[in-house]
């Protein structure tokens, strides 16, 4: 290393204040102001003498809290009244298994776009109830490191399902599949809020939150009215959409912390950052940075085809397993957290969630330059 | 009021630290050494650098923080190896379509005792499933203000459930029902960890957490090994207990920041209390101070059968509804939290959970003496 490299003081200063560049793929690093405010407030939520995990989910308190939560999601996203903002604990697993109990039309089947674990996951609890599930494409052939472009939806299809963008290999849809008029409904969980999507085409979005939007423990859903009238009357009732939209998510007890941060991020997304296109500006400037290393690099190589590389993600391999372990030493020991790629991937992956901020990417870019140089020089 | 009343003092130090005296029926009081570790440590967990909310479930430092959790739940309640220790989300209304989903026997009737809305509710659940429901018994008759002491199980049925305490109305079984070698089932949601249980007739416990052991969003489930080999092939992989079985309830990401607390909740149970026996003696002591009250007062009305009377939800109700309204504004601005009773029955409640102290019990019934004195008296 070098004696005095641009990213030491940053380092200084995140131990100062005891803190890590933190690339956890999820859950994930949460704004430092929003983890201050809760630290500020935890024992005396807004005046009330009690901890917001101690009021009840039925107070005007409460009632308040996920109020602003659904308005700020409303706002941010440009939803119409046609769709329901709602929360639901079981994360994005829960809804593999909700979306076709709910959603498959009678004698229909359910598409399926496969791009990586996640979008195979959901498959399999489609397939699990009996349902006629069509692939209609997929990555399968190459690890999932592109996006495929070929694909056919016909009319028939209940709905088309695909996962917005692939957390462990690192891809992510600029451009959303086109369903002809067929709802879309995406598995959000790892890009949700990092940039301004349309909604029309969708029929269903959801998203756990413990990426981009709060801590693990629920998801959100953003469901259209016309979507509600699929769902059959013999479901569980905790397994019915409507059973969220008819009580606001309150049918029982929801996990009220939770939704609590969801709105202080919210809050920080829309007033600190100033919206989704401000977000994803910043999101793209982080993630630019990291390909420009790569791009540039003779140690580092990314792992995603270029057209189809994830904002959120950003995986690379080192020549060697041996120089990829040390650089992952070496990282750790400068206090830049889980850069470790998925054991089914290998290699390193960066996570660059709304929280991360360009400060912690433009350090850890310092230190991957000074790692390469360091590398081929000795 | 009089001038010095031995509630005062209590009260402003309550005040001087904000905190109020919180009776909430759940999500409930939280114990204040636990809620300041939490807030004293938020910014930096164990050394991490990062908030609890932000590090890996796959990480050793949250492994750590789920197998204490479950090492202690296992020496608080006597169990043995043939119990497993789980954690899903949903709380226990997902856990009341979960059960007979995945433990009614092909052709065997499911049996439940109904002492209230949440048995109702559970019971409904198991109809929609087209289950053959038995209702053994039932207190219905009497608006749940009492629990039945006559029913036949036989050994047919897959299952006899009930609920160990009703939270609404205030009745507790103190001794559980037999059933005769069939397995018992219990939703204990608002007991759990209150008292020593013996464990052994049961084939399956489960509790929402907000009530005595942490914040709201995670339910604990205790299943015995036996009940596992029941579990349906079939079933969405998120809906069978044998998918947390094998995974430690790690299939996917869990509600981390809920079982942090969960585990900080019962280290203060076991080591500062001192376990459930002792549990106990405190939640008896607390109870009896407000049944004393009640059973001597002129205006202080106990709704339920004095043989039926839970530790952890005190109801009664004032002879008028001018005068019980008057109370419940004094309360409130005397820093007594949330003494209104449930809608469905009226009156008040005081909900004694574990992190409710002595010391606010105490103040309660001094408030409570003297305003039945004021009131007789004016």
């Amino acid at each position: 290393m070098t004696e005095n490299p641009q990213w030491a003081l940053s380092r200084r200063e995140f131990r100062a204040q005891k803190r890590v560049h933190n690339f956890n793929p999820g859950p994930a690093a949460l704004p430092l102001p929003v983890l201050k405010e809760i630290q500020e407030e935890f024992l005396d939520f807004h005046g009330s003498g009690m901890s917001i995990t101690e009021i009840s989910h039925r107070s005007s308190l409460f009632e308040e809290t996920i109020d602003s939560a659904i308005a700020r999601t409303r706002r941010l996203l440009g939803l119409s009244d046609e769709y329901h903002v709602l929360f639901f604990q079981g994360g994005a697993s829960l809804q593999f298994c909700m979306v076709p109990m709910n959603l498959s039309l009678p004698g229909r089947p359910v598409d399926y776009i496969n791009t990586g674990l996640w979008s195979t996951k959901a498959i399999r609890e489609a397939r699990i109830q009996g349902k006629e599930v069509r692939i209609i494409a997929t990555s399968e052939d190459k690890k999932f490191s592109y996006l495929p472009t070929e694909y056919t939806v016909d009319g028939q299809a209940s709905y088309v399902h695909f996962t917005s963008n692939n957390t462990i290999v690192g891809t992510q849809w600029q451009r959303f599949p086109d369903g002809h008029g067929v709802p879309l409904i995406s598995d959000m969980s790892s890009d949700f809020m990092s940039r301004p999507i349309d909604v029309t085409p969708f029929g269903l979005i959801y998203a756990g939150a413990q990426k981009n939007i709060g801590p693990a423990g629920v998801a959100m859903v953003i469901i259209r009215e016309d979507m509600l009238e699929r769902v059959p009357d013999n479901l569980p009732t905790m397994l019915r959409y409507t059973t969220a939209s008819n009580t606001k998510s309150l049918f029982n007890t929801p996990p009220t912390f939770a939704i609590y941060v969801i709105g202080l991020v919210l809050r920080w997304l829309e007033e600190t950052i100033g919206g989704l296109e401000e977000m994803e500006k910043i999101n793209k400037e982080k993630a630019s940075l990291l390909y420009e290393v790569i791009d540039k690099s003779e140690i580092y190589q990314g792992i995603v085809e270029h057209g189809s590389r994830s904002t959120m993600n950003v995986t690379f391999r080192l020549p060697n397993e041996k120089l990829g372990q040390r650089f992952l030493d070496e990282a750790i020991r400068n206090g830049f957290h889980a850069l470790k790629g998925h054991r089914s991937v290998g290699g390193c992956r960066a996570s660059l969630y709304n929280a991360v901020t360009l400060d912690s990417v433009r350090t850890l870019v310092a230190f991957m330059r000074e790692f390469e140089e360091k590398s081929i020089r000795g």
